[in-house]
């Protein structure tokens, strides 16, 4: 065990958009300062943090300046570089640890991990070469290995021909097929580990989303308690698989039948699980930074029913109207409503159901 | 009507205290930025504000750029002096008004102002000279008419004889004295104005201090629905007594038959409305935010019944325990724990009873 990162001290954050400035600001609230690298001038997080670096993340000098000024490092998105995941990690606490960042950054790495641990995933095929392609069967989901999100680097294929175009339109890059799953609906666990080994999960969330970007988060969900026990196992699972620390998300999908399938896992908070800063006491922000930090682990547990919903792009600059509905309104400070741009998300509480 | 500050634009804080603080981490959530102002180089707020400037409230200079960077002034705390009020006034929005910080900075003047909205106070006097003191009759309170909180500068007597020593231990300096009430507990009110007028005020809650410093604050209070009722005309008249723009907590006194007297006006956020950041989905900071930048006031309704102590001094070194005991932690980021110092809170809540 190590000592925890105490009032004052100093987290690092390799990132510096909306997670890192959200971040940022449940630290503050436990009295802790936070570091931002950011390779980009305008990074949201900045304006929040005590301290900032604006430089590349391969950029040597300033990734050992940076650790020099950390108790302990966090990232807020997984395409942070791997080499410079283990520079840092060399000079002070990386967590989460390398591999879970390596093994997220790569579908096939990530599908081949949740199926050694007995999950359910859709079945799954590596497309390395237009030979492979021609081997897929059936409505699939072509996704390149790296860089994907928000439905970026992705096509749906109905057949072999269809997925050997595909592959050849993204640009005959690694990829991944997925067998199209005819979910029911969506659903995510949001979970925490602590560096005890300590567990706790959120209420898991009903997921909705609109041009292949998250729109809805609400909780409850319509998970049935068998359904919500096999997310908790499906994150336990997985939390100590990595052997986690901080908090993480398991996407789900949710079949006709209830039962549910891993789709993807993010090594970081995650916008479904935004509405925990207006629902429970413990938001996903100050969760991560308790874990990291070698906090005891706070209590998820949700006072309120809740539905988050973002705005993208141009639903921002309704900003007015926005702060007039009875939610709670968050802004990133991003200034150009470009389209499908995260800009903001507003959480409407009820009393529990 | 002036237009709103937009998200993305700036506001300017006096002062970098806590609430400063506090203040910041609501504007960001909003999307607008702080500049903090304040001349103590370790100022909690310094961290988490976009920018800061640590410069002397004298220094013409400094303040002169500095409201040249933002679209609208506050101020965190009623100390603030009178000219460098007015030579920000002169150059941007200041909210709330010069007026409400000189009536409030004088407690002679804040309980003529009372006294003339026809609240009722505690029976006072003016006490400039030795042959003023003399005229002190039965158990008072003798207080500086300026720069005293949390119970410095100010003394129980119980007679003239004691008056007029107490005002020669003063130092001599312009005093009050006002009568000693025999309340049966003390309460408050947190209320908003917005720069339309409107107005919107939380529960008040039941505070209790130790050794002159507000230990806890407790919603829902003892108070009866009438007594609301009178404290809500209370900071109704305060509100609109003083144009006031901003959140404002009124101090009172609960007397053995339950009526209220006005103690004193702060024109800041207050340590009694801390529970709002854990209990409302608009905390006390971002109802101030949303006023001062010309927002539409936010829903003061509680979520949940709540109960917030104040960590002082040395009761801040407990911070791993306070961290798991099932409230919501907040620590203020200052280094030493010095008595009396505030150096966080707890805010515990429950279901709505």
């Amino acid at each position: 065990m190590t000592s925890p990162v105490p009032p004052g001290g100093t987290i690092g954050i390799l990132g510096g958009g909306q997670l890192a400035r959200m971040l940022s600001l449940s630290a503050a609230r436990l009295g802790l300062k936070t570091h931002i690298f950011c390779d980009k001038p305008e990074a949201p997080g900045f304006e929040v943090a005590a301290a900032h670096t604006l430089a590349a993340y391969t950029d040597t000098e300033a990734l050992a300046r940076f650790a020099g000024v950390c108790d302990a490092v966090t990232y807020e998105f997984e395409n942070v570089p791997a080499e410079t995941a283990a520079f840092v990690a060399a000079r002070v606490p990386l967590r989460p640890n390398e591999r879970a960042l390596a093994l997220t950054q790569d579908r096939l790495s990530e599908k081949n991990f949740i199926a050694s641990l007995g999950l359910a995933t859709p079945q799954f095929l590596a497309v390395s070469s237009v030979e492979d392609a021609a081997q897929v069967q059936g409505p699939s989901v072509l996704k390149t290995r790296r860089f994907g999100y928000d439905g970026k680097g992705q096509a749906m294929v109905a057949n072999a021909a269809e997925a050997v175009a595909a592959f050849e339109k993204l640009g005959g890059v690694a990829c991944i097929a997925e067998s199209f799953v005819d979910f029911a609906y969506e659903a995510s666990i949001i979970a925490a580990r602590g560096t005890d080994g300590s567990f706790a999960a959120y209420d898991p969330p009903h997921n909705v989303h609109r041009h292949h970007i998250l729109h809805r988060s609400t909780v409850p969900s319509p998970l049935t308690p068998e359904a919500v026990d096999s997310a908790l196992h499906i994150a336990r699972s997985v939390g100590e698989g990595l052997d986690y620390i901080g908090v993480f998300a398991v996407e789900l999908f949710v079949g006709k039948d209830g039962a549910l399938i891993v789709n993807e896992i993010a090594p970081r908070v995650h916008n479904s699980g935004h509405w925990t800063m207006d629902a429970c006491l413990v938001s996903q922000f100050e969760q991560h930074i308790r874990a990291i930090a070698g906090w005891a682990l706070g209590n998820p547990e949700r006072h309120s029913d809740a539905m988050m919903q973002n705005l993208i792009g141009e639903e921002a600059a309704d900003w007015q109207a926005l702060s007039q509905n009875g939610g709670a309104l968050h802004l990133y400070g991003k200034r150009d409503f470009r389209q499908g741009r995260k800009m903001g998300h507003v959480n409407w509480i009820t009393p529990k159901g």
